[in-house]
């Protein structure tokens, strides 16, 4: 692994500073270079090429991107990709058997429902329902459960891509106090269990902290490693943070810009001009923690297509 | 609610202190009681008695003893009981066909496979294959999972016992700093996930430590609710406690003591002697959260016979 320091492009930093981006864009790079010399060994083989599956309810703009980001990626490394297009209307029933039909189709190694869903739906019931086998999202309760419990299981994908970051950047994890910040169910709360557990990326004693946590600065401060999902822009500053500290920003959000082209900028949680300076490592935002999401969700589909998650017995 | 306050039957104690003890004795009889009159109505309006059976395998000491507690607890509240005695020797086979006969036996609501198993069996192989809404214990991915999503789910019977009793001594727990002291999947694994979640008694900031963490009692000193789960006689003392503390205390150790008749007494994780006049509030040993656990063990299999956490539609 070669150290990406981070020299000076940014204005208020003028000195070469021992800071190192961990760099999703290049690592999830390498990933996926691993798997299409994976995928060609199996053609080359014969073996069954992995196939994932995207449903897609209504037309909501950034579900569309996601979504197009993810068959695009797919394509990148020689998987087989669907993208079953529903409209915004169909009924909860309509949708479940399509999901039945997902289950059953031999064809298909995983998929992944795109939330959210209109409201109608019950995302609950929809994720569900989908064969656990087949949940490369990792959203169903039981492969959520496995994960707690330390058994195999599909990982949600932004976890899956943070703890690959950690590992590739070789940073050490054992006994350092990570501060999660913020709990959803698809960030915060599974990676504060993942960091915590018996593993070779873990064993960190966690903090979790959300919207009712009193004084965040506090427990950010104490943070060795910090992992911020909230969604709100720029929320961390460098008086929350301790000095070498490791920060992983998952938020990612559009602001308007009138000095960009685009007419916008994406910023994440962290307020990164400030903060990077104090970092031993820190994610820029672009180009850190989002693609290593989508690189994780192939990686899951790929050990789907290999069953090396769910054998006929998994234990 | 009446609080009991802690006068000095410990030798060292020689003031009166406004500690509250959480007397776990107490709120199970109570709870014990509530339960007894629910079904009384249950009889009296013909419904179905909740039906607990529990599989022991083999003849450990410890496990007989957890077993008959259990059993004598649903002849105390007027519940149906089963133990089914297998020998240590039997098949996973042979145990997973007994455990296809329960989850299809109408008559019985819930049961639980009394842990450890011998060591031929794969303990997780045979707690998936209880069909989770039967599965009391909530042991089985899809009840953990559930219950960290905040879905609908049967909480293990200590941690779930644990938020009866924060919530019958009325213990604010929003926003406090809770400090949980082990990682086990049966207790400090399902409490740190709880104790953060969005519900009326969570949303604390909470903190997991285990065997991996450094120096421990720095996270001890500041927790607001310190929860012990180690299974380490007598570890936490009184300088790793903060000052006004509510402390639970999961451990239950026998250790060698000439000065009783038995030969033995039984203590927690906790000093409790030294530990509890730093209090505000904190459980004994015996007595706090162990009578929690079986009581919460009977809601669980009421709750299944109701139908209560599993309806066709859950959500």
């Amino acid at each position: 692994m070669n150290a990406l320091y981070f020299s000076a492009n940014f204005a208020n930093l003028e000195n070469k500073i021992a800071m190192i981006l961990l760099d999703g864009k290049k690592i999830s790079a390498e990933i996926k270079a691993e798997l299409k010399k994976e995928i060609e060994k199996i053609k080359a083989s014969g073996g069954k090429i992995p196939h994932l599956a995207a449903i897609l309810v209504g037309n909501d703009g950034a579900s569309e991107t996601y979504v197009k980001s993810k068959v695009k990626s797919c394509q990148e490394v020689g998987f087989h990709s669907t993208l079953l297009r529903l409209k915004a209307d169909i009924s909860e029933a309509a949708l479940l058997a399509e999901i039945q039909k997902m289950n059953q189709n031999p064809e298909i190694d995983g998929f992944i429902v795109q939330l959210p869903l209109p409201k109608h739906i019950s995302e609950n019931k929809i994720i569900e329902n989908i064969a656990p086998e087949k949940d490369v999202d990792g959203f169903h309760p039981i492969n959520i459960g496995r994960m707690t419990k330390n058994l195999p299981a599909y990982i949600p994908a932004t976890p899956f891509g943070i703890l690959q970051l950690l590992e590739r950047y070789q940073i050490e994890t054992t006994s350092k106090h990570c501060v999660v910040v913020g709990r959803s169910h698809i960030v915060g709360s599974p990676i504060s269990i993942l960091m915590a557990r018996n593993a070779p990326i873990g064993n960190c004693t966690v903090t979790l902290c959300h919207s009712k946590t009193k004084d965040l600065s506090y427990f950010t401060q104490k943070a060795d490693i910090l992992i911020v999902a909230l969604g709100k822009p720029e929320f961390i500053e460098a008086y929350m943070v301790k000095d070498g500290a490791v920060v992983v920003d998952v938020g990612i959000t559009r602001l308007p810009d009138e000095n960009s082209a685009k007419g916008y900028k994406i910023v994440g949680d962290v307020k990164f001009e400030e903060v990077a300076p104090k970092c031993s490592y820190i994610t820029p935002v672009p180009g850190g923690v989002g693609p290593m999401t989508v690189v994780s969700l192939l990686q899951n589909t790929l050990f789907a297509a290999k069953k090396q998650v769910y054998l006929p017995n998994p234990f």
